[in-house]
């Protein structure tokens, strides 16, 4: 390893010959004779005998131990350290005392006097190096060197200018020259992954069986991430990303409160499976069935039936697809609003592409570091362009159209509104509009209303068409949205030509809502993680969930 | 009704003898005997007459209506004018034309030359009145009274000031004197319920099959109210209650994310029925089963020892408990914290009970007006006592023991730790804490071991109790939390303790979470809709649920 050949390393004192070897090496060594003392008696006793001199020797050194009292279990006399973190960490420590409280990325004992710690916290690198020097000890320094990666540690040192920048190291320019080393909590000595092994991406395409990739180092695949969630949460990249995950639900609350919009919280647990029994999972409800709501789009326009104005929500969307992509989920966060407008849906289109660009905008502006570490692994994650007037690119959805005929693709299926863009066309119209406009996110307007669902309200003076819009990211939707029938008899009649029965069970409720009086509304929900995944051009969304859920995984 | 009487009214014109009465009575009337015609032809055929007579009578006085444009349905060209809101509307506006869009709270034809509207716009009401003066003709004036309950208009007008405020409406200072007066959405003429009905809080004890109160208003039980909730939720106390719901869920994120808190969103679908099986919703999982977390407890320790040290959480929480109680539902939003500590459990507690206290302050400050408008139906709402000091009031679990035995309470299962207090002793506990400490909300520490779930920490001063809390308010439990074990074996021994085995399917991933290394954390859950309950002193937390969900309710 790298580290192992820093030149800044402190000179090691002249050999002790009459030190055993590294007290580990020895322990492992006894375990074995026991192991064959079954076979063997003879050879156990001896072993035994062995064993027993050893312990002796050992507590009789431990005794001699002049730092037995600055290392191992964490002393309950010891004061509660205030604990320095590594973004705080600058050339104004040096040569000063620190505690720093982190995990065990690495340790590596170099001879009998010298071991050295990489250590990390929240996937950033600082290395700890422990030399023998009154009154740290040869047991210190075994014991420092063993620890099991991925130990918690608390350890005490000075903060050192290495003579060359640590590459290994997040922090390259700062070392901590250990004095004391206690444990916070012990790993297990076997891990089912390492974290540095997870710090590279997993490969687009693993072969069946590949072990390690081309330079020889291990392969982690995304289920073996997946399957080890934890390990793989702690590092630098899974960091960022949970960071700006977290950045995109605050950003859009923000945005919402600002408005004057009111927080809501709509049942998931419902009576029906009023948006088509396929994709809703079922629940057993007591002495009856229930199900997951595949979103809040009902409840949302009962809100503003119930006079609430502007409201949103953020909470898990639940959708029963077998859908096995890269891009879906069983369950996932959904962002979610709904407003009223005076005179035309145009209100809440305008204020909804604002709110996108002013999420994409700030998590920009607010969490670059994270999308520069992000960067390293996903070198898309920082390229995200915006429209440079701070204004969304819209256009009808039958410019859209016209543009992918332009580019020789076959779009006869859509001019005769017989389907949506596939995947494939949206990533083409993606690109198109990448190469035209110069913008990675952009609206299209006015999709026909066959392609649309039955609560969408058709364009007055086209009824071909329909006041409804979808968002892209990358040539990839994030959103869908439109004005809603607000009026009893359009939305009935709406149901009936869309196969839907009004009388059905379910809806009754819902149509209630517009029976009593409902203004005129629009809206729109967003998938949060596909958001981050677009944003940051991940090649899976599964990336950007922290435990995610599909037709296969149902853990961690 | 008591805008009828109010001597302010325009005076009525010289009655028109030719005109007909109210068109509305007219056609009901014809209705009727055209029912009769069944049993009576010739007075079938006189009533048909008279009808045809009577439609070209109304044809023709359409053709000489003055006002023909000035109501109705709204006329495409009409340009969009920009609505004031009634929260908008003050004594600047009198001898000013204004638009409004609002609710018909009640509609009434005083005469053939003068009608009243109550209009409503999110609970606040204000008075329309319409009187016949070029160019506003009878037509329009039957047309405004006429105008079904509930129904949204748009109404453009004259702010004047009334002669003695008007003791009907909230706004009492001002009313519109109306000119045009559109139709934005029409309401059924029979509704289900009024919302005006709804606005007295439904009876504590409704008797059986009682119609009416004690003044012979209709009685609306809690019952029909959820039932109908959309229009529950118009009246102005409902407005009210889902603010103060949208501002504690905004305030908790608020301070979270000042603490450097991330924002996680866990999974609801699970593997398994880790938290005890009774209490838990099974869902059909494609070809397996599936579950809904009860809580985020397990994932969001396990974000905890994924490194993200400081978590938060804004979720539903499902419960398949079969309680039929004022304070329990089967789904309520939950907001979960999370937090590693560095030497006490204490530093957790200390930034819990400050997100209480910041929550119910801030609650106070910025909510202040619906705390007041919720105080008109629950008296209590106003009166939630907070500590003095800002710092919330502290006890040892045995402590709060203490004080019920001193006021004669049998404790003596709370004194051998069998069990925890029942709901009635926490309400004691409430009182007596409220009259010696003059506080509605405080804290126990220290739980008794025998208690809690197996994942808390133990006191390690003294095995009988655990580093854990609740919070209380009102008397009532609003957040449990606790340290949790975050060392392996400890945990594994605990949950033997508890008859759990390790070993079981569903704790395999939670456990490896510590056998990776953990560090030291606290944390708690609490109830959105709890603390909104005890916060206003509702009776039910069912009135601090939008579509509230129980083991009886899952509409709408």
């Amino acid at each position: 390893m790298a580290d192992s050949e820093l030149p800044h390393r402190p000179k090691p004192e002249a050999q002790d010959a009459s030190a055993p070897a590294a007290e580990g090496e020895t322990k492992s060594a006894s375990k074995n004779a026991l192991k064959k003392a079954a076979k063997d008696k003879a050879k156990a006793e001896k072993a035994a005998a062995r064993a027993a001199q050893e312990k002796a020797q050992a507590a009789a050194q431990e005794a001699n131990d002049t730092a037995k009292d600055l290392y191992g279990a964490l002393p309950e006399t010891e004061d509660v350290l205030p604990a320095t973190r590594f973004s705080e960490l600058s050339e104004e420590h040096y040569e000063k005392e620190v505690t720093v409280v982190a995990r065990v990325d690495n340790a590596r004992v170099q001879s009998a006097k010298l071991a050295f710690l990489m250590l990390r916290q929240q996937g950033q690198k600082v290395q700890a190096v422990i030399a023998a020097a009154e009154p740290i000890s040869r047991q210190m320094i075994k014991y420092t060197g063993g620890l099991n990666v991925n130990s918690i540690v608390q350890v005490t040192g000075i903060v050192k200018k290495p003579e060359i920048p640590i590459s290994s190291a997040s922090i390259s320019h700062l070392e901590i020259h250990i004095r004391k080393v206690y444990m916070i909590s012990e790993a297990a000595q076997m891990l089912p992954m390492q974290v540095k092994d997870a710090e590279r991406p997993p490969p687009e395409n693993t072969e069946e069986g590949a072990q390690v990739d081309a330079e020889g180092a291990p392969i982690v695949t995304l289920k073996t991430r997946l399957d080890n969630r934890v390990l793989d949460l702690q590092t630098e990249t899974s960091q960022a990303i949970t960071w700006i995950s977290s950045g995109v639900s605050q950003l859009f609350a923000e945005y919402m409160i600002k408005s004057g919009s009111r927080w809501i919280f709509t049942p998931k647990l419902v009576g029906a499976a009023t948006e088509g029994g396929s994709g809703v999972f079922e629940v057993k409800y007591f002495k009856r069935n229930a199900y997951l709501a595949q979103s809040p789009q009902l409840y949302k326009q009962m809100c503003i039936a119930g006079d609430m104005e502007n409201v949103f929500e953020i909470a898990p969307v639940f959708r029963a697809e077998d859908s096995n992509t890269h891009r879906h989920l069983t369950e996932f966060s959904g962002l979610d609003f709904e407003k009223t407008f005076r005179g035309h849906y145009h209100e809440v289109l305008d204020f909804a592409e604002d709110l996108l660009v002013f999420i994409l905008t700030q998590l920009k502006e607010r969490y670059a570091s994270q999308i520069a570490i992000i960067q390293k692994s996903y070198p898309k994650a920082g390229d995200f362009k915006l429209p440079k007037d701070g204004k969304a690119l819209r256009m009808n959805y039958m410019d859209g159209v016209a543009l992918l005929k332009e580019a020789g693709v076959d779009v006869s299926e859509q001019e005769r509104f017989e389907n949506d863009f596939s995947t494939a066309m949206e990533k083409q119209l993606g690109q198109i509009i990448r190469e035209k406009y110069d913008t990675d996110f952009y609206v299209l307007d006015k999709f026909p209303m066959a392609v649309r669902p039955f609560y969408t309200k058709a364009d007055p003076n086209d009824k071909r068409f329909s006041n409804s819009y979808d968002f892209f990211m990358r040539g990839e939707e994030i959103m869908s949205g439109a004005q809603r029938i607000n009026d009893i008899k359009e939305l009935e009649e709406s149901m009936r030509a869309k196969g839907l029965e009004p009388n059905q069970e379910g809806f009754e409720d819902y149509l209630n809502a517009f029976r009593q009086g409902c203004p005129p509304h629009a809206g729109g929900g967003l998938g949060l993680n596909r958001i981050v995944m677009f944003f940051l051009g991940l090649p899976n969304v599964r990336l950007a969930s922290l435990f995610p859920r599909d037709p296969q995984r149902l853990r961690p």
